[in-house]
């Protein structure tokens, strides 16, 4: 009898993850083998791997409020809803030709993805994946599809995001979407500058601002005022120097607020450039190693750790956000793909993609804690990203 | 067979909670009857309870780095750590005579509480609720021992607290705590103003700031710049008016930033007070229903939201922080005692105690969405405090 009781205990057990808080878990795309690790930050170690992403080059993920579903937005046009406590694909689907990027609303209820081909939004329900809401991107008159880019949520069901092709800022307002309506309304500005390439939303979810590759400056929405219309700022803040080729294009969501000040990565060149956010002027330029792809602040916002482009992206440079000073110069190796803070600022980790590492440092004395194995990490999501307006 | 298979399912089954994500927790304090509610925030629904933890009038709360556990700060000094997946109570002990609150190091291994008798604070292993540090709080040349009153965290494994009764404020560094060294490294700073009732620490981690009830201003103290000193400010704001009588003292631990305002309860008026955050100056002050106790920024920091002591403890009114104007004025009843905005903002809970029940409004239209019952409820605690820096 004890042994019928321990087979059916072994029969009924794989059904049921031991519970534990999910808090401190966290998810590792794998961008070589299609892949994502699961993480924990308390012990940091590793809990385990789901597979069969598909293609994950230049993958992101979003999560459930209640930080037990990852959707992971890959680009082969892929929507995959895992369950990281159970650790399997719940649903994927093939949601268009090729996409790069997605979010979450406010309620976490949808979840909407940008795509390149065919270019616009499309929105599903977070629980089934199920087509909401679809918003191709039609811009001029012969009503071309414009790439999308940029892609945020913010406060009041909002999802805003920015056209490649048709120099363009939308606002879709998702607040009234339900069974009968599945039109959402939507705030179109025009002529906002050449190529927005990336975008980003204050930690707030007041200002939208996206960075321009066809021209110098950046362009600002401020979303409790629609009516002000986007306004440019930064304007020619590289006019008359001679550009740098782009080895990688830099990403914004990374970005980096401190105070008064904000931290941006300066496309194609060997600097970070200082806004103030008071007035959104240019309040400096820091010089850097390399071309800066990620800018991300310590959460207590004290200092700021910037990763690189090749032919420099073996490095991490450390800048403290009073002096403007670079601090430190890290060398962990080979291909710094993404870092990512623990919500208090303790530590932070870097996925070393050509080492097939994860490095974990201290935040305050730069050492390197622990590292462990993962195959050609990139992008690294911790669960508190669930709470936070914009990501 | 199958009968014993399902007779040792039944078995196995109550070990095990079914495994779900914890970021949509949280935990009701019900003051009278010594006990917690769980509830989630995804559906607006109850979990269940958990039972026997003492005088709760008072008390607080903070959560483990995985959000499984939450350690409740009682008023007979009872320090209990509850698993809020499983329901119960793992271990509970009286640390003190009476105790006021507490809060939990950056990583997440230490538990602070501060205590009124024997006044000090007292450090605890997370895990075990060992005690790791005592910290008495003597002043003066007779070595009395002070109550001690807000305490909050810092980076850094940082407890920053003040004393009542020495107009002191010490900023208590535990990065060097291990089994060989139990002994903080304590700075104190001296003659900060009379009486600091109540602090608070901006959402980065920088600024500790008291406030004082024996005279007008609060105190501030820069965790960047320990060597400037504790600084005065707001001073004399109440100059030359007649006080009223303070029918409950105010919190600051829910006060509000909102851009470069912040706003704090004016201590025995019918006023908020406005403070610019660039030079801490006062910036204005709104008449408001009557003795504000909290004073909370929706998290995009668009609106404030307020609730008051008797006799006008049945109103809730919410600021408009771009205007400064009351919006809204609601009165959901009897004995509003806290608030807790969701993470991403889209809902509010209220605790009406003298009603017993909770009720959960729609941020932008102030629609109160549903109600459910809850005995004599006080603070709300969700699990995202578990990712926040002075939480």
């Amino acid at each position: 009898m004890i042994r019928l009781i321990l087979l059916s205990a072994v029969l009924i057990w794989p059904l049921h993850s031991i519970a534990r808080g999910t808090g401190d878990l966290g998810i590792v795309i794998e961008r070589a083998t299609g892949s994502v690790q699961i993480i924990e930050t308390s012990t940091n170690s590793s809990l385990g791997r789901i597979e069969g992403l598909g293609d994950l080059s230049h993958a992101s993920a979003v999560y459930s409020r209640d930080e037990q579903f990852a959707y992971i937005f890959g680009r082969d046009g892929g929507l995959t809803k895992i369950d990281i406590i159970n650790k399997k694909i719940v649903k994927r689907i093939l949601q268009s030709g090729n996409s790069i990027g997605g979010a979450i609303s406010q309620d976490g209820k949808l979840v909407a993805v940008s795509n390149y081909k065919p270019g616009g939004v499309k929105v599903f329900d977070a629980e089934t994946l199920n087509l909401v809401a679809d918003i191709p991107a039609r811009y001029g008159n012969d009503g071309l599809l414009s790439k999308v880019i940029g892609l945020v949520d913010a406060p009041g069901q909002k999802f805003i995001f920015s056209l490649w092709d048709a120099d363009e800022i939308w606002v879709a307002d998702l607040s009234n979407i339900n069974n009968k309506n599945s039109t959402p309304k939507i705030t179109k500005f025009k002529d906002i500058g050449r190529n927005p390439y990336d975008a980003l939303i204050t930690p707030d979810g007041r200002y939208y601002i996206a960075g321009l590759f066809g021209e110098d400056g950046m362009a600002k929405l401020d979303l409790w005022n629609l009516d002000a219309g986007v306004i440019r700022i930064l304007d020619g803040y590289g006019k008359g120097e001679q550009k740098l080729p782009v080895y990688k294009m830099p990403h914004l969501e990374g970005w980096a607020i401190a105070g008064n000040f904000a931290f941006v990565p300066a496309v194609g060149r060997h600097e970070v450039l200082v806004i103030n956010t008071l007035d959104w002027t240019e309040a400096g330029r820091i010089k850097v190693h390399g071309q800066p792809i990620f800018v991300m602040a310590r959460p207590d916002g004290r200092n700021v750790w910037v990763n690189f482009a090749v032919p420099n992206n073996d490095t991490l440079q450390i800048i403290d956000t009073q002096s403007l000073n670079i601090i430190k110069t890290l060398t962990p190796g080979k291909g710094v793909l993404h870092m990512e803070f623990e919500p208090r600022g303790g530590q932070v980790w870097a996925s070393i993609r050509d080492e097939d590492r994860l490095a974990i440092f201290n935040t305050d004395t730069f050492e390197e804690l622990i590292t462990f194995e993962a195959r050609k990490p990139s992008g690294i999501f911790f669960t508190s990203r669930a709470h936070r307006i914009g990501l």
